[in-house]
């Protein structure tokens, strides 16, 4: 319902389209700029120019083309110059970065996470590692925000994210301590602080340079604590009325199956996590990440009980997938965190399981995918965030 | 990725928007348009002016205020004047209606339809009630386009609809008969004409100006041929990749449960359909859309039987229901068609369901609801259809 925009926020949108352009796809000549922004070249040696003078491109002459006439100009992001932080806060680990325009990383840092370590002792360790890597950041650097992926349902529009108690943070009456308002205070210099979960953070990096590029429906599954997604439609992140959206891992999958965290009963989490595995395995006492990926290289040796309970697993993974195909119609599922080792031993059960159940028209198109970028996936993502605020006005922010 | 636009299509969108907020809002004085749409008086008198000059809409002074000073022009959508028809073909009968723009009904005509009533001998009554209508139009009117809202599983991001078997269409072969084809082919003079299944059509009505109005995240339940969902996430219609999303009849809740049309067993629809119903009241042999109304009307009198048989078909509606607010947490959830007669006889039931099996944060803020345009839903949202080229574009569809 809002009127067009003005003279001046054009000029704004082609600045943000130009750089996200060259953040997104790399070193680019003015030619294709041209051809793929649908401006004229003078306009695209306007913005260039602005883009440069304020230090977020360069431009240079591309290397002898062997062709007649005067080449083309690239224009690239300034990745080592321009600059955002990213943690990832999981279960079992801490992780920071530096990650420059153009999603380059450029430094990193990882720490244990003992369990049950509190927020506020986890704050500081990774306040330390951003300390230490700005240690090396270059004069004349542009730092453009940070941003925080973390483990469990914590969600909000407006960035003020609640921890909750299921979010594998230790103690209780955290729900209500804005994360990225306790880093902000640790570390002042570094806001602001936008907060994701990993699996909206994951999927958004995997849409933007990975696995779901070029895909308008995406869903990225994630195991960490629970089942999360990030699930993207039309292109944008889906996020829900009040911002909860993606709670896929309580879809009701199997009635009077095994009890949940949350209160009901055969939640589609339950039958498919890491205790899930260990339990069809007979080891219902093992407990954590490695103990399941253990069943997993078990079964790759021949293991028979192994194999079965990857069969098991895999075949409650497809009756999710399955589900959420007949819903949302995606073009591609990626499974991230643990799942994609389950998801690579039981390919071949999801599928099945995908197949039997889902309607054709709603699963002829769909890619099951694992994350291209790998565990950097959730920290890539943490730092696309807060590079949107640079992207969508570059000389405002910049 | 796409640059800001030109002068030319701002103006262009200004025109849509202003066009847009009193085809949604009705009638609306030129200071509000000033406020809502964020554009100064000089710029509003000129699009009125383009708009009033082209018979979109009409402007008058309002009544006496008593107030001192110049009242505000009052700017009216032409409802009379500027129409879509819309069709709406349902399993047991046939609809047409002539919309304004604004959403005024003008006139309207149904039938029944014959089971097994072949598509080809749908279309001609649907193009006889247009006939008949046409000649009470008067001179001088903009017919804007048509719109289709059709039952079944049928969709396609680019309007070419094709046919499904399950739709409720007799016979076979029929699944690439695209219908706007074939309805242009006996309407020529009608032409475009834009194809939607009910939900979809239903929601988008809805979200326009029902019970959904206000809210971004919505969920339209539609039973008629099974159960689909028109859903809006973010303001935007849900489609998927391939233009299939919506299949939530197709959810497995059920494993083991009774098979479905479509191979599987213990679908969502199974669970909750007419039949579903019928044969928890006992009443196994009887079929068809009265027959379970008749089983919500014994409820209300007090039947043992009949409140058995609706307690157990809201424990598996709310069942679904919060499924699809773990997933989407929807601000509202709509139940339509023949679901709304069921969700009110047992609406604690699927409340209750809902609250034990969705997580607090993802149900705080649901509501639900019944379609405030009743069945007019599913018409007024595909003229909703055929009046948006017009609404994007004012003057270059006017």
């Amino acid at each position: 319902m809002r009127a067009g925009p003005s003279q001046e926020e054009i000029r704004r949108q082609n600045l943000g389209a130009l750089l996200r352009y060259v953040h997104i796809h790399g070193a680019t000549s003015r030619a294709e700029l041209t051809t793929s922004l649908g401006l004229n070249r003078s306009t695209i040696g306007a913005l260039t120019a602005e883009l440069a003078a304020a230090g977020l491109i360069s431009e240079r002459a591309p290397r002898e083309t062997g062709r007649a006439g005067r080449p083309s100009l690239v224009v690239r992001p300034e990745s080592s110059r321009v600059f955002a932080y990213a943690y990832s806060i999981e279960v079992d680990r801490l992780r920071a970065a530096r990650i420059g325009l153009g999603g380059v990383v450029l430094d990193r840092r990882q720490a244990d996470r003992p369990p049950g370590l509190l927020a506020e002792d986890s704050l500081p360790l990774l306040a330390g590692f951003v300390k230490e890597m700005h240690q090396s950041v270059a004069d004349g650097s542009v730092y453009v925000g940070s941003g925080v992926a973390v483990c469990g349902r914590l969600r909000r529009p407006d960035g003020a994210v609640h921890i909750r108690p299921d979010s594998g943070w230790a103690g209780n009456g955290e729900m209500d301590k804005p994360l990225g308002e306790a880093l902000g205070e640790i570390l002042p210099s570094v806001r602001p602080i936008l907060v994701s979960n990993a699996a909206d953070a994951s999927a958004v990096a995997e849409h933007a340079r990975g696995a779901a590029n070029g895909y308008d429906d995406v869903i990225y599954l994630h195991r960490d604590v629970g089942i999360d997604a990030g699930i993207i439609v039309g292109g944008r992140r889906l996020t829900g009325q009040g911002g909860y959206a993606g709670e896929v891992g309580h879809m009701v999958v199997h009635p009077g199956g095994r009890p949940c965290g949350c209160g009901s009963h055969g939640c589609w989490e339950t039958e498919i996590d890491e205790y899930a595995l260990l339990h069809a395995a007979g080891q219902g006492d093992a407990i954590g990440r490695d103990a399941a990926l253990r069943i997993v290289e078990a079964a790759a040796r021949g293991d028979a009980n192994a194999q079965a309970a990857i069969r098991q697993i895999g075949d409650w993974l497809g009756f999710g997938v399955a589900n959420l195909v007949n819903i949302f119609n995606p073009g591609v599922v990626i499974f991230g965190g643990t799942l994609r080792d389950v998801y690579l031993a039981a390919a071949a059960r999801v599928r099945s399981r995908l197949n039997s159940l889902a309607l054709p028209a709603s699963r002829e198109q769909v890619r099951l995918r694992t994350p291209q970028l790998g565990e950097d996936a959730a920290l890539i993502g943490a730092a696309e965030l807060a590079f949107e605020h640079l992207l969508a006005d570059p000389l405002d922010a910049g």
